[in-house]
């Protein structure tokens, strides 16, 4: 049970694990505070937040377990923003889809009470965004990812898998530069196709006839390309590295295709197909 | 109302057109050919045809209307079997993914026979194969694009587009050349994308992680990785000139797009971003 929680951040991510510790009873009270006044007003009409709070470290303050759940741009500034009111007992843990920079930001903005910052990770979402699409099943079997360095508390991590246990997410941990590496290629890497496929196309002369004579798999493709782009930007920023190894590769890739689809050289096209489907369909036995 | 159909490969396409018309009595005896034994047993098992004929050119013997549903490498041998057996009255369609290539098979194989050809692509499937996956709702709603040439008749037009009307379809026509530019980008190169990342990701050597870590966005682009090679291979080997413009294209954004992650360009990022959102989010209204 935590008796006071913190979210900053109140939209898609941090709306649905209020909703989902307070449908399970596992939360007295949780706090709010972000930068739309709009989606903040709304979070506590719809009951996902008992009050909104003035700025992060307002909501902070006597909170038991602060939950930064902003785009990764916004982290360092309220990292630091937060570190005066930061006693002891009490917990901060983010959701950001980056955990290297996050883990650097924190450390700075930190100081002393850096070990009891745990970096986060759920790998849930959708292509909506704000608390209006927030759904107290979000992480219901989805998995949290936890990147604790050497020096954070072991109290610490134990509080926020019991947090995200009781959000209904199945908890892992890994160290930050893994989970980065691992992030860049299972979602990063998609989100950046999408995106790149839907503003090809749209800048096409006859995009509308694309449009029009496209079904279900150009839908199921580019349906993240309407995720958040200030988000996006930031998670390419921070995860540039490991991001950009496995675009290039990509990006060769497909040139080698290419070239096979040019040469019309059938056997290759064939021998590439079939080991994608095999993996496709193994991959698939876990859904 | 089609006294006899004769459906050349019965599998996902063919099978759920005969599902399709015979639910709604608009065919009196559906005749079935197929290479795969196994599958044509179990279409006439299922009741998706009357009966199995051993050879295209039996199945169409008698029919008023012959579908041809294969992949698209083995059009021109139905079509040079079928030749013989056409009779004045009777009309042949296709649901091929690529018309230009069709279209020059057809009018080599048929002679004079090749007006009552009519070349036609149903815009549905799944990436499932096979009868077994057929259903009689799969047109429901879904476009169907015919492209008759100069010379086609409009009688056989005619009669094609009410049947795929009967089987719930929106007909629409477009000259072959029109229809193969455009479904390279809506159809073929999303499905290399797909295939390619797929590839990619299995390649890597902690794939286990990368799918055990990755979510909805994922799992949603690579469904159609699971289609059949060998119907993609075709598709790509007949419409290589189109599909080659856009890929190259594609590969050539994705060069970009790399190139302003690696330099940290957050701005071209944003705005790259920001319209394929905007695109994504208007072209959504369609669903």
């Amino acid at each position: 049970m935590i008796n006071r929680l913190a979210i900053i951040g109140v939209g898609l991510i941090g709306g649905s694990l209020a909703r989902a510790l307070r449908a399970g009873g596992h939360v007295r009270e949780i706090v709010g505070h972000g930068r739309g006044l709009g989606n903040l007003q709304a979070a506590v009409e719809l009951g996902v937040i008992d009050r909104a709070a003035t700025s992060p470290a307002d909501a902070a303050r006597g909170a038991e377990m602060v939950v930064l759940a902003v785009p990764l741009g916004g982290a360092a500034e309220i990292l630091a923003a937060l570190a005066p009111v930061l006693e002891a007992g009490m917990v901060v843990t983010d959701v950001g889809s980056v955990k290297g920079a996050v883990v650097a930001a924190a450390r700075a903005a930190l100081g002393a009470r850096f070990p009891s910052f745990v970096p986060g990770h759920p790998i849930a979402g959708s292509e909506q965004s704000g608390v209006g699409a927030s759904t107290p099943d979000l992480f219901s079997r989805k998995r949290v990812i936890l990147t604790p360095e050497p020096e954070t508390e072991a109290a610490a991590v134990a509080r926020v898998r019991a947090m995200w246990v009781a959000a209904g997410a199945e908890v892992l941990t890994m160290p930050a530069a893994e989970h980065d590496r691992i992030l860049a290629a299972s979602s990063h890497l998609p989100q950046l196709i999408a995106y790149a496929l839907m503003d090809m196309l749209v800048r096409m002369d006859d995009h509308r006839a694309v449009f029009d004579c496209s079904g279900d798999g150009l839908r199921d493709m580019t349906r993240i390309a309407a995720s958040d782009p200030v988000m996006w930007r930031d998670i390419c920023l921070a995860n540039r590295d490991a991001l950009l190894a496995v675009l290039r590769q990509y990006h060769s890739d497909l040139g080698e295709l290419a070239d096979a689809v040019e040469k019309g050289d059938g056997e290759w096209l064939l021998d590439t197909f079939t080991r994608a489907k095999r993996a496709r369909d193994s991959f698939n036995k876990k859904f």
